[in-house]
């Protein structure tokens, strides 16, 4: 699994750690157009592919049976960071579909709202799991669960919700998986190829061009979270401030471990990028770098230099160093 | 800076994550016994120089003067992780040698004690700086900064203190140092190879051998870290459980950025880590798989085992993956 560096971690005189990855940039037809290390790499693309494992809710009619707005479709591609409206918006969904957050399968997590985390504290409040990042997902697997009629555990690699995840995984990025990793959510995360993963992102780049059930639902989720950059992750994210920040539509979204995608509409192209050591410093610096090269972000706005070349700063607040992506990468 | 893969992140069947890095062992003539990746390559070794930088407040007589007992020794040498003890501790020897918290330039970090971060949230106080984990070394810095009759600024790289570091630093590493980082607690950071800071650790391994005042200084700092495991770092923490669950006394040492260190003694050889990407799961499981290696830590104790082969838990806490060294690592 040949990696190639992407991003390094200068403090003072020295580059003191270096992130290696891969990265595949994929076009319409499906073919890779640019690669950094090796498209058949086979990886875990976690949160990242949100979007693939929502295309069921959509392509079956449950969303339209539940009446889903895209806020909805937007959370249900989400990796949300547990603000009070990221919790509101999906107590909300839960309600209008009959269910509770006992029915969600995610398990707790604490939000990563410092206000809402500190205030939680203070009143001596567990979190539940309304407030993990994954919620919106859940939700989604549970509205398109009662709408099959199926069973309760929806998390189950058997049940049909699942199987149906598979099935839209597997076409979309062009591949049989290669099993599945079960996830921070408990939900089943189904692998595939660097490559494989970059086509599906320009399957969902190109999608708004046909009108096959699939194509039509992959569309109305990237328009979801292109009109909802806050509720696809939250207030000084990078996938939301990266989207709020680009000179077109695009839709960007982070994964556990290092990895990140993203899909440009306007050029129907799609990214796939892993770094290998897992690290997210590493992978919000590595796309904003792709993004960069690719025109659609400028490095001279704020909110795209705070993830190119985010200062580290000390317990005094002193800047020590810097990350900065590789010369390769932006251009 | 080519680097070998030492640590990997599984997840079902898949490996998710790889962590690569050098690693030195070096016997008490300073000579590189096994290497793994580049013992040439330049690194700031962050915390795990601690014991470096403790040397001057030894050797100059500044500890002896102020009667610091091994309990301080070790807290110069620690990352603490600013629980109550840590605390305590340090503003008690603040107080003994005139100062007060103010003094300390390492600037505010909120404690890594779940029960007293949590106290202090609910009771709205914020963490001053002798809850840095650098407190300690920054107290040691007070201390001979009073005895050396020099000024406040004890963290200026040409400030005496720093000076007297530097000197120390080159000597025991065997090598003129490249330059200086500014660390998270706003000391200068001064650079070495890997096979420098092998060195030094073989240095501190062998000083109870030897009388020269610089060796004696080294003698006392690793008896202190010996004798002070839960100084050092914690309650928990990979530092503390290692050296208490170690079949020999043994210091280690960890540093920000996958910096870890070993000093043993009883064999006379010293061991230097760094994973390339900087994290900290790897350099605790690459450390431990050096130690098991070299006979030290036994695999089938939990407290080594929790380092060696940590699960990976969900939000569920069902059992999701594993870190795993690699093969060529542990024996």
């Amino acid at each position: 699994m040949p990696t190639v560096p992407m991003v390094e971690i200068h403090r003072g005189p020295f580059v003191e750690s270096v992130h290696s990855g891969h990265a595949v940039i994929c076009d319409g037809t499906g073919e890779a157009v640019e690669v950094w290390g090796d498209q058949a790499a086979t990886v875990l693309p976690r949160s990242s592919a949100k979007m693939l494992q929502a295309l069921p809710l959509v392509s079956s009619g449950a969303a339209h049976a539940a009446g889903l707005d895209s806020a909805r479709l937007a959370l249900a591609c989400a990796s949300h960071q547990g603000a009070p409206m990221h919790m509101a918006s999906v107590q909300a969904w839960l309600s209008d579909i009959g269910c509770t957050e006992e029915d969600l399968l995610c398990g707790p997590q604490p939000s990563r709202d410092k206000d809402l985390r500190f205030s939680m504290i203070r009143s001596g409040k567990h979190p539940g799991p309304v407030l993990n990042n994954c919620s919106g997902k859940h939700a989604g697997f549970l509205t398109l669960a009662r709408y099959l009629k199926a069973g309760p555990d929806y998390v189950a690699p058997d049940h049909p919700v699942q199987i149906a995840c598979r099935v839209a995984f597997e076409e979309v990025t062009g591949e049989s998986s290669a099993g599945f990793g079960i996830d921070g959510c408990s939900a089943p995360n189904f692998a595939t190829t660097m490559g494989g993963m970059a086509r599906a992102m320009a399957f969902f780049a190109t999608a708004h061009q046909r009108s096959d059930v699939q194509s039509r639902s992959a569309a109305v989720l990237v328009s979801a979270m292109m009109a909802n950059p806050v509720l696809v992750a939250g207030e000084g994210r990078a996938c939301t401030l990266l989207m709020q920040a680009a000179s077109e539509p695009v839709a960007i979204k982070t994964g556990a471990e290092g990895y990140f995608v993203a899909i440009l509409p306007a050029r129907g192209i799609g990214v796939a990028l892993k770094i290998a050591d897992g690290a997210t410093r590493a992978s919000e610096c590595a796309m904003t770098a792709l993004l960069v090269r690719l025109g659609v972000l400028d490095p001279a706005l704020p909110d795209v230099a705070r993830f190119l070349n985010p200062p580290i700063r000390n317990w005094n607040g002193l800047v020590t160093g810097e990350i900065r992506p590789v010369a390769g990468l932006t251009g």
